[in-house]
Parts: structure tokens; C-alpha cells; sequence
């Protein structure tokens, strides 16, 4: 028996990989778990890295990224999101990005202000390193509420998570909300830590990045997404320089850099490739809101590829094991979530399986009828 | 002014990007400081990663890595090492897997006995996670002694880093000292953290695997240096099932998954692949042992590419300086000692480079006896 790190005790294993090894005993499931979008990699991106490993980027590059991409993401940050001059540091896909700066900034005890539902990856982090999450209450509509924020802020809050467009719940923050969290950071001294990975992924409105209403702010971002490339791993920092240069630090003994083939590679799509999916994924919100609005307690998600129902009956897991029966994998909500009421779709799927998972959704709702 | 967590005051910026950084101003250095080959990727290698990324193999892989890779590197590591059952996980490199395997295994307080010399990731991961670096003095011959490796044991020792072939010295241990080192750790209970990511070079002998000798080690190994591919971020690691469980789960908050193109790029690899480079590379360590060895205290590297000479005036740091006035690119030893007595020279480079080198190191050292 290894003697193992007694922080390893303070996480566990992702209850969405349960799923996946469920579903590997499924027969022709109907998918509705993944969350990486549906669609190819834009052939302009593949044959740029296609490039790339044949005329010789295959040695490391330095541990900031190489500089032609960061120049370019100055000038793209400028443009898309309004942001000024700080630096960037090109990482590892969001979760790169998320393991060096929780690493530069949670001290043991220091709280982390994370709203629920979250990403999961927030929650372990804190864990990880002695942190303490503090779960915001968003339900019913997972809206960020200030007389629900300001009575959890303590002297120990170091910086709160803000993820927008959000994974599980599809809810983009409002300005007004993002102005209101802003100022709470603002006032008490404390860090924004922007998870923006799903930026293109917005349907209605499409509101300003918090980085450029708080200047303490590290927004992270990526690529893996837009670009249906998660498994090339690249993703990017921006913050303070102070911040940043701690984040670069740490990067050469953990990450050593991103992958050198992705970075000229996103380098060449960053000119030209923009998310032409935004369509038919707003089509696809629709399609699934649409069919299960009469029958759920749900939210019309504004952004990403998930919707977040409310389960009809029975806890997260039972309903979810129902839906599994019925050969759907969907995610219990208590995987993002210390509340155990919902469940989570991801719509990144072809529109045939997104009305196969409708229809079975339907009937296991009209079950609680016949309890 | 971010407010930085304490545990990053514990480390520094690599002394290596030190010399990168001085090496930018300089008009045609001659380059000895690269820790990656100069050869390019074999073409077989590059071209299955094209064939890999044209096939869509760009989206997620699971978290321990794409099954065949696993089991392939099994049977490898069953031919090529004499090992036999455990775990394996595919990592983002080598050091992806020194990340996971610190996080998962050292408590704050633990010590970790590493050898001096040491790659420098070592020390400051010790560091980063509250551990305490216990260093083992090797040198002057840079070799594993009973004697100085005993007094340092203690109960809080967790586990001993062993590197060989070793970077910075190019040091390969011999059987009679891995058996003492597993000895040693039987006897007190600690593991062993073998970083074999030069076993493809080694120029006179080969010693078994520490991991043979030990059941309780954690082997890092990768492909980086032998497919000249370090920006492609691929490793792997082989260990206890329970610690490899750990680090799986560590994975899933941190990487998410090693390369995906990448590791269907190596599956093709592994099976036909090998190092072409050994005996061009044995040629180059004849070539700088042999133009170095009456001018300098210096031992003959048995494997990896590098040699650790001692400065034959000043300090590590004094005579390197000299040496980039020179136009020629070392690193000071203290970058990777407690010592600030030593240098490092890269031989993966080009022979008429090696030569150039070697002249400058000549006429530097017989300064020493006009001082």
C-alpha cells in the first residue's frame, strides 16, 4: 500500500467519468453527457497543424507561448472583449490555466467564492491546495444575487469563480450582474477568476467579459471549444502582470509549455476562423428547450451546450439512473452541484439524437404522474 | 498588487531561462544549453501524428489515456525494462508526471532525498508542496553512496529521486548502486521516483530499471527525447496500482488527458520506432569527454547529453559568464546544485558546433593558469 498525500483524501474521482463507464456497458446510447462540441475540426485549423508538425514545430517553445501568439491574442482580446493592456500566458487548454492560477493564489484557509452549480474542476482545486470553497446559492434560476454574495464574503475571500457562459447551467450573466459582482470585488479586495471557454457559445445577448470591469481579474479562456480541438490542450491566461509572471513561473516545472504544433496552429486560426456553429447551436438550445419546457422546471440557457433541468421526481441520481435505463446518459446535478434536484444535457449532439433524448425525457417525466 | 500565495515564494525562476533570456542578445551563440535533441522527428512518427489529426483523433481522450497506448506500452515495458504488472497512465510528459506523482504522494513536512546534481523540477515541486528537499551529495563522480545516502534517512522520508541516465551529469548508475538505492528504500519503507526520460541513451552499459528492483517505484518515462518530439508533451507512468489510481484522478483536474493526435501517433511508434540516434549521439560524448578531459575535472557521461565539468576557476557562475562573452551557451551548475562549483554542457548538437565549443572551453580554462 503507497502512503498517499493526505490532500488526496479531499477530492475524488469525477462523477461524470461514473457515467462514462456506465456508458461504456450501454448498447447504442443516446448520448446527451459529452461536453465537447459535435462538429469537426475547420480543415483552415487541421492543415495549419498539419503544417506545423512537418515543418518542425515539435520542440519546446518557451514557457510563455511564442510570442507572434501572444501578440495576437493582445490584439483579439482588444478587439472581442475591450480589454487593455495586461499579459498573457498561453496554457495547457482552461484547466492548465485554472491548476496555475489556483496554485500563484489559494493559500491554506483562504475561501474561494464558487457558484453553484459550478464546473467541477473549481471545487477540487480549492480542495487540493487547503482552500475552502463557498458555495454562492444560484437556484432557481442560477442568477447571481448580491444579498446572496455579500453575507459569505469573509476577510479570508480570496477571489470568487465567475464561468459565463456556464457549464452546467448554460446561464450567461447579465451586465448588470457582472457590474454588481464587479463592484463586491471591488469593495472587499478580491481577485475574479473568469472562466470564459464557451465565449463564442452565446444565443441572445452576448455581455461584456468581467475583465474589463475589474482590473483584478485572470480570465481564462481556450480554444478546445470553438475549434472542437480539446484534445490538442490550448488555452490562454490574461491578468495582472504580477499575477501572470507568478502563473509563467510555475508553468516551467509543471506544464514546460503548451503544445508547440497547436500553438502556430491557432496562431494562423486566430486571423481568420470564427465559431460557424453558433447557428445550428442555437437552433440546437432551442430544439431542446422547446421540448422540454412543458414538462420540466428548467431555464432557457443564453450560452454553452448544456441545459440544466430540475429532475420531475426522485433525487438526481434516480432520475438520472432511470434515464440510463432508457439507454440516455445524461449527469446528475449533484456532480456540479452540492444540491441533489437536477440533471445536466449537453445539446452539443446531432439533432436526430437530440429528439430521440427528448422524447424518452418526456416520458420519464409523465412517470411522476402514475406515482 | 495580487495578493500571491505564499508557497510560490518558495520557488524561482529557472536559472536556465536565465541563459535563454542573455542568449536572445547574442549574435550567433554558439548553443550548448538545449536539453531537447537536434535531430528532427523520425518521419514515420510525424507522419502518423498528420494521419492522426486528419482522422479526427482531436477531441478528448480518456483520462488514463487511449487503451491501446496503455497496453502496448505494457508489452514494452515487459520487453525493454523486464517489468511486470502494474499500472500505467499516460501523462502530459514527463513532467506531467512528476506534477501528479509530488501532488499525490508528499505531504507537507515529508522529505524527499534527492541526489546532488539534480534536474531542477525536483527540488521546486518538493518545495512548492510544503516538502522538504533532503540532498544527497554525489559528487565528485556524481556517484549513489551508501554511506552519505544512510545519516540522511529519517522517518519523515517519503521518497528517493532517482535520475539516471541523469541530466546534469549524464551520470548512468550501475546495478550495484540501484540495488543498494532499493535496498535502502526496502529497509526504511520509502518509494523510489525513477525519471528514465533519457533511457535511450546510455553509450556503454545498461543497467536494469530501478523500477525491477523495487516494487514500490513510481517510473516516469516519455518521448520526448527520443522522437525529438518534448513539444508534443508525452510521457507515461508505471507504478503501484493504488498511487497510478490516484494520480488518474489528480488527471482529471488538471491535464484532463496527455495529447490526444499524440498518443495515437505514438501507438504506431512504439511498435517500430527506435533510437537511430545512439551511436551519432555516443560519437558526440567522445567527442567533448575527449576534448575536455585534460583541461578539466570532468567525468565521462555514460548516457543522456550533457556533461558537468568543473570550472577550472571562479565560480559556476563567474566562469560560465566568461563563457557567454565567448559566444558560447552553458548553464551554471548551481542551477542544478546546492553547489556553485560546476557547469553544464548540452552535446546534442551539431559536431562542427561540438568542436567550436570545445576550442572556447580550452582557451577559457587555460586562463586560469595567466590568472
Amino acid at each position: 500500500m503507497t502512503r498517499i498525500a493526505k490532500r488526496m483524501s479531499l477530492i475524488d474521482a469525477s462523477g461524470i467519468r461514473k457515467v462514462f463507464d456506465l456508458a461504456a456497458q450501454i448498447e447504442n446510447p443516446i448520448n446527451l453527457s459529452i461536453g465537447q462540441p459535435d462538429f469537426e475540426v475547420p480543415e483552415e485549423i487541421r492543415e495549419a497543424a498539419v503544417r506545423a508538425i512537418r515543418q518542425g514545430r515539435n520542440r519546446y517553445t518557451v514557457t510563455q507561448g511564442i510570442e507572434p501568439l501572444r501578440a495576437r491574442l493582445k490584439s483579439y482580446l482588444r478587439a472581442q472583449k475591450g480589454l487593455g493592456e495586461a499579459e498573457v500566458l498561453i496554457t495547457s487548454g482552461v484547466s492548465g490555466g485554472l491548476l496555475l492560477g489556483f496554485l500563484a493564489l489559494v493559500d491554506p484557509g483562504d475561501e474561494v467564492l464558487i457558484p453553484d452549480p459550478y464546473f467541477v474542476i473549481y471545487k477540487h482545486l480549492t480542495n487540493l491546495l487547503g482552500g475552502v470553497p463557498v458555495y454562492v446559492d444560484t437556484y432557481p434560476d442560477f442568477r447571481l444575487r448580491e444579498e446572496r454574495i455579500r453575507p459569505l464574503i469573509s476577510a479570508r475571500t480570496k477571489l470568487m469563480v465567475v464561468n459565463s457562459p456556464s457549464n452546467p447551467t448554460g446561464v450567461v450573466y447579465s451586465r448588470a450582474e457582472l457590474e454588481m459582482t464587479a463592484r463586491l470585488a471591488r469593495e472587499h479586495g478580491f481577485l475574479l477568476l473568469s472562466d470564459e471557454i464557451y465565449d463564442e457559445f452565446t444565443y441572445d445577448e452576448t455581455p461584456p467579459s468581467v475583465a474589463s470591469l475589474h482590473e483584478s481579474t485572470l480570465l481564462l479562456g481556450g480554444f478546445s471549444k470553438t475549434y472542437a480541438i480539446p484534445g490538442w490542450r490550448m488555452g490562454y491566461a490574461y491578468g495582472p502582470p504580477d499575477l501572470i509572471a507568478e502563473m509563467t513561473k510555475l508553468q516551467q516545472y509543471t506544464f514546460v509549455c503548451a503544445p508547440s504544433f497547436a500553438q502556430y496552429a491557432i496562431l494562423e486560426a486566430l486571423e481568420s476562423v470564427r465559431n460557424e456553429h453558433r447557428e445550428a447551436y442555437r437552433a440546437k438550445r432551442d430544439l431542446i428547450y422547446e421540448g422540454l419546457k412543458d414538462a420540466f422546471e428548467v431555464e432557457r440557457p443564453g450560452g454553452a451546450f448544456y441545459i440544466f433541468p430540475k429532475a420531475p421526481w426522485g433525487s438526481d441520481e434516480e432520475f438520472v439512473h432511470a434515464a440510463i435505463q432508457s439507454r440516455l446518459l445524461i449527469i446528475p446535478g449533484s456532480v456540479f452541484s452540492e444540491a441533489r434536484t437536477h440533471f445536466r444535457i449537453s445539446f452539443a449532439a446531432p439533432d436526430s439524437v437530440l429528439r430521440e433524448g427528448v422524447q424518452i425525457l418526456q416520458r420519464l417525466a409523465s412517470k411522476s404522474v402514475q406515482k
